[in-house]
């Protein structure tokens, strides 16, 4: 088997390695394809090697076939395909006893805190796996992480049919969460500067606006008949987004913050108070978000096909990470996997 | 009939007035006891001079008898005890037809926008009535708004029995939400850096903390077994408390924000990621939150008689507001406006 190490500095090793066989309660996985996710880009730029401490193997928007099941685990039989929920808890702390190990208090990311998916063989725990039916192909599961990540944003917007949702930011990310808001029933706007997004946005039926170009707030307030947006998801992470959100927003409106904002923002907190808004901390996902993501790509709710952007061999990682630096237009590099050696 | 006329600069001028019959939808009220507001305060001080201008009868927290009913307005009678729920809604706007009136977009504030409570006589419109059930009395009844005012804020964080509250500011709003949190089942800690303020939430059974000697965040931590608030009350409107908030949070919980931020804070979001926290504004109140808190009083699950600092007469209206200027030992003044000409 091959496994491509992050070495620091935007460099990559792709490497000969030895397969771990499973515990008791893992499964050994031959890995089908991995996605670039904007974390991975993070990474790749060096800014987090404190954390991932390279060279480490990384990578965690993946699918996968069965290849050796532990011990105890029953439910898989070999060859069956699956996807990753990359995420270890304790099973112990606070959030987990509340049932919300997906925030656990040390929760682990499979893929940065410990080793990932970017080789041709993963062992990863079974309470991780979720079964990919015949209906998605190993290519679209790749994107069921993302995927996931927007089901759980939905989720936490509580957005229902018939509602008015604007997306700030049209990055991957930001287009999935629009395409699972509009799967379930609600009417999507998003916002962004990137020609080449926003014309993404429209092939997939979304009304779309350029804050750069146009006047957001009076973009919405029309779209809307100056009621504001009933949920407003912050997928950009810049300054002016912040500013916007609680603008464009309806009374009792819900703002789900995606984008993470390390540096603590201004917020106008007189709309709050004004408009009774609400504002929804959204992190990774839990185990249905997974669930739902697999289900609207196995019914045809949602095309992933679109996303797939470029597909790379394990042995050319480093290219597909060069090829995905500062491109707004690729929404999402996949690195297939499966080495002759697997 | 008497009127004080807040004339601006601290200044009262208690006259003559003349009462107003009432229209169709409206009654007039004989006046029993007003309570001063932290806006009326405000008002007081002539920073809301160019929203109320003077002179202006201002006064909202109150409770009166029925003494003239218009034409078209049924289910009250002559001499029945109520309080005004003191809020003139448009009723047309995208917020009174999604059922939110209490956030209409043209929403006027009885004693603010339009005439208030300060007089022997009040005509208001009959959809602003709440009865007063016989255990209630009319200086109780003076209360029921700012009791309100708390109902509604427990009622957005959405508490629940069996949860740990922490409420920031230990004045007359922090103090009533600790009380409702606690007829709700909540254990109650109340921060505040006022000792008699301290003493009264003792007195009503609060967990205290002082953050101006003891670590907040230890405290509560310690507290909750390291698992962090369910839910933070923000009513003290200092900086220090909008830093706070998010650290003694658990995972998902919520923060209502009681106190009015007008200079846009700086909020740790990465807090909101990390935990799946949600901040909810908090506006004034809906009927329902009336109903509730006239029960409360009315089954004794709150006893409102500790709050009344002192009760004066129309005529002294001008001594009974500066004896609450920067006195933070008084809860609530209430001033008595049945004048003998009423």
């Amino acid at each position: 088997m091959q496994a491509a190490h992050y070495m620091g500095n935007k460099e990559f090793k792709v490497m000969p390695s030895t397969s771990i066989a499973p515990a008791e309660d893992e499964v050994r996985l031959n890995v089908g394809f991995v996605g670039i996710c904007g974390t991975d880009m993070h990474i790749y730029h060096g800014v987090m090697d404190q954390r991932v401490s390279p060279p480490h193997v990384i990578g965690h928007e993946m699918s996968g076939t069965v290849a050796e099941i532990g011990a105890n685990v029953t439910g898989f039989v070999i060859g069956e395909e699956v996807v990753v929920r990359p995420l270890d808890f304790c099973g112990v702390c606070p959030a987990c006893l509340a049932g919300h190990s997906h925030i656990c208090h040390k929760l682990k990311f499979m893929g940065i805190d410990t080793v990932g998916a970017f080789q041709s063989s993963w062992t990863v725990k079974a309470r991780t796996l979720h079964k990919l039916p015949a209906s998605v192909s190993l290519k679209q599961g790749a994107l069921i992480e993302p995927l996931a990540v927007a089901c759980h944003d939905v989720a936490r917007a509580r957005l229902v049919a018939g509602e008015k949702a604007v997306v700030i930011g049209g990055g991957p990310i930001g287009q999935l969460i629009a395409q699972v808001a509009k799967a379930a029933g609600a009417e999507v706007m998003i916002s962004e500067v990137n020609e080449s997004r926003l014309a993404f946005a429209k092939a997939n039926g979304m009304e779309t606006v350029n804050p750069a170009t146009e006047n957001l707030n009076e973009v919405v307030q029309a779209w809307t008949g100056s009621r504001g947006a009933d949920v407003v998801f912050e997928v950009s992470g810049v300054k002016q987004a912040i500013e916007a959100m609680t603008e464009i927003a309806s009374v009792r409106a819900r703002i789900c913050m995606v984008a993470i904002h390390s540096e603590k923002p201004q917020i106008d907190l007189f709309q709050f108070f004004w408009k009774e808004l609400e504002l929804l901390g959204a992190r990774v996902y839990e185990p249905a978000d997974f669930d739902k993501a697999i289900d609207l790509v196995a019914t045809a709710a949602i095309d992933l096909t679109p996303y797939i952007s470029s597909v790379s061999m394990l042995a050319e990682i480093g290219q597909a990470f060069a090829s995905m630096d500062g491109n707004p237009q690729g929404m999402k590099a996949l690195v297939s996997c499966q080495t002759e050696e697997a």
